[in-house]
């Protein structure tokens, strides 16, 4: 989507995106699209209906002239957190709805495909609607990344860790790691240009930065092995007052998905249990965890800002990375009007700043500029870090 | 199986009681099999796993030489509760295991049946195996009720209410109501004799009653309807402070699946939501609103030693019907040794007994001595209630 | 008040009640009488109130002609559980209140104190207001105990196990203990006669109870001590399902106040932390404990009825007694019109009985046919328990 | 202590601000300072020993020879949240402790304070000692504010709202309101030179500001209550999601303390409740009201930086104000080595930062640099803003 979507393409992409969305589900059994094991997950089949959903109230509702919704109810169903359009079932109710099946949620994706497809012919030149298609696109591919986290989540709390399939190992992170001065002066940052971003990249402006040095590489598995090994997870002195907390009422005692059995060090994957790759970028961590390992090396997290002037000099593309921001409103931040307005801006609170983009993030889906966000403490999410200090 | 076991009969009693079990679920969606919308309800492929595994290790573990486990896996899988036999899934999170998938469970099924009639055929004169069978079966079928109340209140907590099946629509109770007086004196409780029953019924003992009269009918929807109306849920001088305070935190305001529209009552059941039909059994009570109920007409419930000494001139079988006795254990209560001694000892405590059987009962599954319960803010079972008072 | 009431005495008895219950509060800090650690204690100034005003509002607002509350909002801070009596403060709040003054609340008992003696000097002859007296008198004898155990809680629960006061130590149970056996038939039971009781306790009724032998003594802390020893906190098969759940989840290992240091076992008492005396009853017990006791001497609980046949031979007083006995109307229970109606029947669901009195219960305020009732996870008050068998 | 402590006041100014501390107890009866309403509200005792213990740990065990500690018990009941300085109480169980009595706690500070004044003048040359007087008396003005924020707590909650003392009424807001332009460019944020600051402003630094218009007053109450009668409070698109469940959960419709009868409004202030006075700051707002005001007016919250730099154009010192800055380390910001590293960095996340003062903020106790910081959602601090805007 870093380029401008050409009216002979505009059909084909949203049909072969439509299609990465189901191909992530082949792999499943029925019996896995239902499940939803923590209210921070939802089922599988929940994302195939409300990213369909999301065509249907957001575009064909509006732009296709005595449009017929394939079923009245699904409007409650599957609407996600838009209370500009209605009430809907409890997040942490989305599990409990055996019904509508999976193959009446697969016929739901067909009808809405083929609608679309009408449309999107029907109104070649029609500008406005091509803006939120690239929307629609942009907000799907963020559910395809997220049914990965599901599907990962879902599988890997079963007793028995059962794979999901191939194909979505780590990459090696196997260039040795080196330190990036940067120094200090005023920075432009944002997104600017015709390209696609979202409302919470924009306003690009200027950032006073000091000078600082950046690490290539994220921190890997062995690394982090070795402040485990150091006692890291429990010198209290490492620690924020809320990551304590979070981490003894938790009993953590290393990233989500690492087990260790008779000494020896796993961690499930995609691909099943596996021993632990040492050079693999580490994830699956809370913003504590990365921050007290800075803090066990006496460094710091970068900030969002120092991340993206940055980036071109980084290694990056394993996994996202917490940053040392709080996601915030960039200056002069404009929220859409009406229920797309709620996409991003309701969220700035209580989150942080998290940069680049991970294994399993849509091709296309990454930008420099992009603001991903959590909640510190969680790690669900393909969720790791690189280090940053003061220049020499 | 009020009458003895027959050599003959065994097997075949065996796999028609199984074929029981699955043809409840034929009906079921893949999707339905799996789903926990509560702690208290279980999903139905974990019924059919868990009444498996209690003959695998029950029963064949035992006598059948060296017999191999389906899946050694299982054995901490679908235990429900007992200690005895080692670790097990906590009960809460039966909900979120999508494997084995449902295909899988049936054919779990398949092969125990098959390891269980080669068993049979092959100990026809083990009469320590015939009676643990029995028990088998009786347990089973207490499972095939629990399967009936676990899928209603998994399609009847849907947004759009699906309908299970018809065949297991309610009986009206449209028989005039009689009352029935019983002469103080010394009655025998409890179950005697050779037929099959549970440990909790035996010890037959005497009991004094004093005079009483019992209604030969159970309330129907129609009366509580008038409670409604009348207030009762309203009144707090009706109800326990226990019963008050979970009926304001819980909102209730009529029996659960009972819906409202526009002045319309209407009542989900297993075919369906329905409007509410006046002369069937009042089901899916506590024990609160039964007693609350009870205050409002100035009588009360019978204990369950009234309701087993009139139990020949009733009219039953619509409902459960919650009894004002608690469930303690008879005197000379003598639980069985081993991991079966956890079948109904360790529960005799805070809870309410229910007396009689219902319309999804596993036929030959009710006897006059049985002693059913649950605590008393439970009322996803068929519970209902009949009255007694003073002979006048 | 085992027996009548005589005109002359009343005033007195009424006053000589009054100032039991402050001299129970005299070795207090003004900081003791506001602290509520957990929500089923209530702050000692809460219950220095309270009794003031049930006498206000049960006695003097009814019979004193323009009687003058002290202080109108009182009537809302100082409602128990009287639906009946209007809106209350909610019980876990009760400690939030530093205001009234404890110095008002002396104050406040004073005054109406000064109000009741005028009125049962005006009121001689009434017998209706007699009866309401003595109801008061013994509703404040109960809150004298509930002192008792709230004091104990709130000093011993702090860091440092400040004493109350002396005065109060345990009676050794230091007679030989003996098996009572009790022949089969019919006993009559419950309370009879013109003198005092709770309305829980009338309707004496037949019961038939089957041959039983029952302990002259309570388990004593050294008894106890033993199933410690033995591992019984740890054997599952004691236990009730629910008891394991709350022991479990409690972390319990020992009753109630009872710590050990290096090996050596003390006890929390009213006169600060004692080495364990092995001796005396054992006391603050949940009845899962009790229970589990009786199990692992394969004995069990001797039921209320059992306790009351018996009551003549046995050695009592130390502490009251978990029977297995659920507490449950007598046949033919009627509660008082209005708002004393709400004293005992409201209760009736999920609680057990205790049998006895206690080292801290009021001089005269024990009875053979007395129904004390608790939660069975409870063991803030003195709960022991003795055992009973089948008769060999 | 905007001024360096010369050595002859060193001893006075410690003495004076110690008095200060109880001088704010003394309209309190003894009954009030054991309350702990809520787990953030200490009780008034344990700040007067909280900051007692400070210095007692802090200084004397530190400073003086064979320094002899009041109570040894007391390093455990009375830290706070210092993990190098051992074990302590729960912070939700500061209000079980009835003992030590309050009169202890008096003596315990008479006896510190006359350690400590000896040890000043033992010490008068030793400028480490006085860096961390310094500390300490800035500890306590700290400690001095949060006790009337609980002091206010306590009261403002018991059903009568008693009074706690006159003299803390707010000064009214009574100068017209402008707004104030600053061009964009470089600015410094940061404390300098010798004066006192706490760490977290510390690191003075360079930071790029938008243009932007700030209003020179505070929002007032009666600003607010237009707000509130424009339906605010229900007007989703306002509010973030998490306030959204906040307010929705907690039934939040008015700033804390604000209490509407019979279409008239109160506030209940440190005098008691009174009728709402409209040109007075705005107080005890969470975070998610300022901003959903902010929204509201199509304006936002000031940062921080945007804060600090207008701040002499500011008529300030009615409140603390929300800013819409997370609270974050500054760059090369520095903990402290040993406990007192604990005081700051280790809350530096899911926290906001308030600029200013307030009413109750100790005199010398604010600087346009003081960053203080609370969870967004909590209102009991003296909690209001200002608004901000684009610069036309």
């Amino acid at each position: 989507m870093a380029t401008a979507i050409t009216d002979l393409s505009l059909v084909h992409e949203f049909l072969s995106m439509r299609k990465a969305t189901t191909d992530i589900c082949r792999p499943l059994l029925t019996e896995d699209y239902s499940v939803q094991p923590v209210d921070f997950v939802s089922p599988p089949k929940w994302h195939l209906a409300h990213t369909t959903w999301f065509w249907e109230e957001f575009v064909l509702a509006k732009y296709k002239q005595k449009y017929k919704r394939y079923n009245d109810t699904y409007a409650y169903l599957f609407n996600s957190y838009y209370n500009n359009m209605g009430d809907r079932v409890d997040r942490q109710m989305r599990g409990i709805n055996s019904r509508p099946a999976v193959s009446e949620i697969y016929e739901y994706r067909a009808y809405v495909n083929h609608q679309m497809e009408q449309l999107l012919e029907d109104e070649k030149n029609n500008k406005e609607l091509k803006k939120l298609v690239e929307i629609g696109i942009h907000h799907e591919q963020q559910h395809q990344e997220l049914l990965f986290y599901d599907i990962k989540f879902i599988l890997g709390h079963q007793p028995y860790h059962p794979a999901y399939a191939t194909g979505y190992e780590m990459k090696k992170v196997n260039v040795e790691e080196q330190w990036i001065d940067i120094d200090e002066g005023i920075y432009d940052i944002g997104h600017s240009g015709d390209s696609f971003s979202f409302d919470n990249e924009l306003g690009r402006h200027k950032q006073y930065l000091n000078n600082y040095s950046i690490n290539t590489n994220v921190v890997t598995n062995g690394q982090f092995l070795e402040f485990i090994k150091a006692g890291g997870y429990q010198d209290f002195n490492l620690w924020h007052d809320e990551g304590l907390f979070w981490k003894d009422t938790n009993q953590i005692l290393a990233p989500l998905y690492w087990h260790q059995k008779d000494d020896v060090w796993y961690e499930y994957d995609l691909h099943g249990l596996q021993p632990l790759v040492l050079d693999e970028a580490v994830r699956h961590l809370s913003f504590y965890e990365a921050f007290a390992y800075a803090e066990w090396k006496d460094m710091r997290l970068p900030t969002e800002y120092e991340w993206e002037v940055a980036a071109t000099h980084l290694n990056k593309g394993h996994t996202w990375e917490w940053t040392y921001s709080a996601y915030l409103p960039y200056p002069n931040f404009q929220k859409a009007p009406g229920a797309l307005g709620e996409y991003n801006g309701k969220f700035m609170i209580n989150q942080m700043v998290l940069r680049g983009s991970s294994r399993v993030t849509a091709d296309e889906h990454s930008r420099d500029t992009y603001r991903n966000f959590f909640h510190p403490s969680m790690r669900w999410q393909y969720a790791g870090f690189r280090l940053a200090k003061k220049m020499l």
